[in-house]
């Protein structure tokens, strides 16, 4: 039994609202969002920061990341802006201590509220929780953009 | 003549203190530096945001970014946590409007005044000018350690 939360949903014993899985990495929707869609990319291996990955799967979350990006803006979530973001080690506020990148769509009209939550999130602290129903909606919506998309593949890593 | 300044930068006619460059892609100091070491990467092709950049190329700017926080760590920056952190549209305050990654260490010991200028960063606004020779010196210790990690390798890319 482990105690991050990240890998409890990995192993489906924490629920998440998943917008994207394969054999390497999750990718699900924030519980406190900082934007409307903002969504977590992991590996599925535990390692606290990015350097500590394999650098092939280091490099996949980030194109996880881009994918996610390209459906957030199918959806009309980040028109006008989105942060890609990793925040890797405690000083950068990271919070959760496995590697994981957020991408948060901004709007024009939550410019305000969404600025002053992304500053709460810098300094460490969260957003308003969501429900599940709603992050669930959400994640299914990203889910079938992302199936429109160029196929995600996997990188195959050396055996740990 | 273009009014893009990143654009001006990669055709030399604007001053850059470079940590690393090759046909694809150029890394130099930021010149409002976020905490000490503060890089950004770039692409050679003009592009406003990321998904207008072919795939390959868009992906490439994350390897480059995640060499970088490797080398900044080398140097004793960032042990405590970095920023890999693209602003890709105006409402996510993105203030260059050619796509660009930062890599920003972050130290225990400026955690108050840092976090104040991350705040200010997000928010649009800048940190401290640095001058050009501390930043030439930063650049020149970085690519000196990006020269100790695995070559990278930029991609070919189908012509323009």
């Amino acid at each position: 039994m482990t105690a991050c939360i990240f890998c409890q949903i990995c192993a489906g014993t924490l629920p998440a609202s998943v917008v994207y899985e394969d054999k390497q990495v999750m990718a699900f929707m924030d519980i406190h969002p900082l934007g409307r869609g903002h969504v977590i990319v992991i590996p599925r291996h535990h390692a606290r920061q990015l350097p500590e990955l394999p650098p092939g799967l280091a490099d996949y979350l980030f194109v996880v990341a881009r994918h996610i990006l390209k459906a957030q803006r199918a959806l009309g979530w980040g028109l006008e802006g989105s942060h890609i973001l990793l925040n890797d080690g405690p000083q950068a506020n990271q919070t959760v201590a496995h590697v994981h990148v957020h991408i948060i769509p901004r709007e024009k009209r939550d410019s305000l509220p969404s600025l002053g939550r992304l500053l709460m999130h810098v300094t460490g602290l969260y957003g308003p929780v969501v429900k599940r129903q709603r992050l669930d909606q959400q994640a299914q919506a990203l889910a079938a953009q992302l199936a429109r998309l160029p196929l995600l593949t996997a990188p195959e890593l050396p055996a740990a």
